[in-house]
């Protein structure tokens, strides 16, 4: 999702019969951050596995061998799952930092934010919203479901908010301040307003 | 910037010796909404007048009579400078309120959200970054000037996050909780984590 060329280091490749191919973890990761703009910035429909492809100056055949075909690597991609999993993985009551702080972890880890790629997707117009479908049950539903206290759903929207609007603004800010804070002094200052709408 | 059709009123045409064409207002709504999801989606250099104008469903000429040329029209969409003198017309004691309620009665009202595009320019790779340069200039800057007290960059980062992430929620939500909430229900919730960085 950054511009910026991925230092994480690669996967080891699965064992397996076939001999692997020069650098195999970067075609993938390339592949991933292509599919994500594909799909992320026009409608479904549009997207090729040969546009991918090229946008990743890989192979179709490859794009295919790695992720399947389109609906599998829209489903991979779209998949924020083990990202809410991860995020929401603490008790309620310590939740908010932990959010914080994991998101901001990750973020640095991954080179890659892990829920931001739903608002790119706001600016086109795909009606079949597939994405958002997708974040509002594998995030926003699941959160909801673990507040208690009244307008839980309205709660979880603004928190996912505040998830959504720190990604953007440590992207936006790639050379700010943010950038050079540590991830627990993040969560000092941005921290208690999540905590807040979770716990009152 | 949303995929819904304006429709908010259209301003009355200057006045002047020209015969004003049918629904000009609607036209110039059009264009605009082209040009963002063209300046914000694709780098500068690949923009043309003729892609925004035949997207708006408009001549180019109408383009260039309404917005100027290409650079003029960017610098129409790129300028947050009004958004934020009115997002930041308050008292530093009431800004945070005064920033989430103007915020969301602002997107109601004009059906587009005022900070939100500099979001979806994340997504594509101009290096040359325009938009965001515009977005640091006249909206994170312009807070951290504002600010007293330490770290009044980052408060600042983190502050326009704030704001953004309202933005993408409520995007992202459109029929959700966010949808039904008055702007001031809204900012009781928001606005004491803002008011926090602002005035500590």
């Amino acid at each position: 999702m950054t511009s910026r060329q991925a230092t994480v280091p690669a996967p080891a490749p699965a064992p397996g019969p076939e001999p692997t191919a020069v650098d195999p973890g970067t075609g993938r990761d390339a592949i991933l951050r292509a599919a994500r703009r594909a799909f992320t910035q026009r409608p479904y429909a549009e997207v090729t596995i040969r546009g991918i492809a090229a946008d990743a100056g890989v192979s179709p055949s490859l794009v295919v061998k790695h992720f399947g075909r389109k609906e599998e690597l829209f489903n991979t991609v779209a998949d924020f799952g083990p990202a809410a999993a991860e995020l929401f993985d603490a008790p309620l009551d310590m939740l908010g930092r932990h959010m914080v702080v994991t998101l901001v972890s990750r973020r640095r880890e991954l080179q890659s934010d892990p829920l931001l790629r739903v608002v790119f997707s706001l600016g086109n117009r795909d009606e079949r919203s597939l994405l958002r479908d997708r974040f509002h049950e594998q995030v926003t539903d699941v959160l909801a479901a673990r507040l208690t206290g009244p307008e839980s759903t309205l709660r979880a929207e603004l928190i996912a908010g505040h998830l959504l609007g720190l990604g953007a603004t440590l992207s936006l800010h790639r050379e700010g301040a943010g950038a050079d804070a540590t991830p627990e002094h993040i969560a000092d200052l941005y921290a208690p307003a999540l905590q807040t709408l979770i716990t009152g």
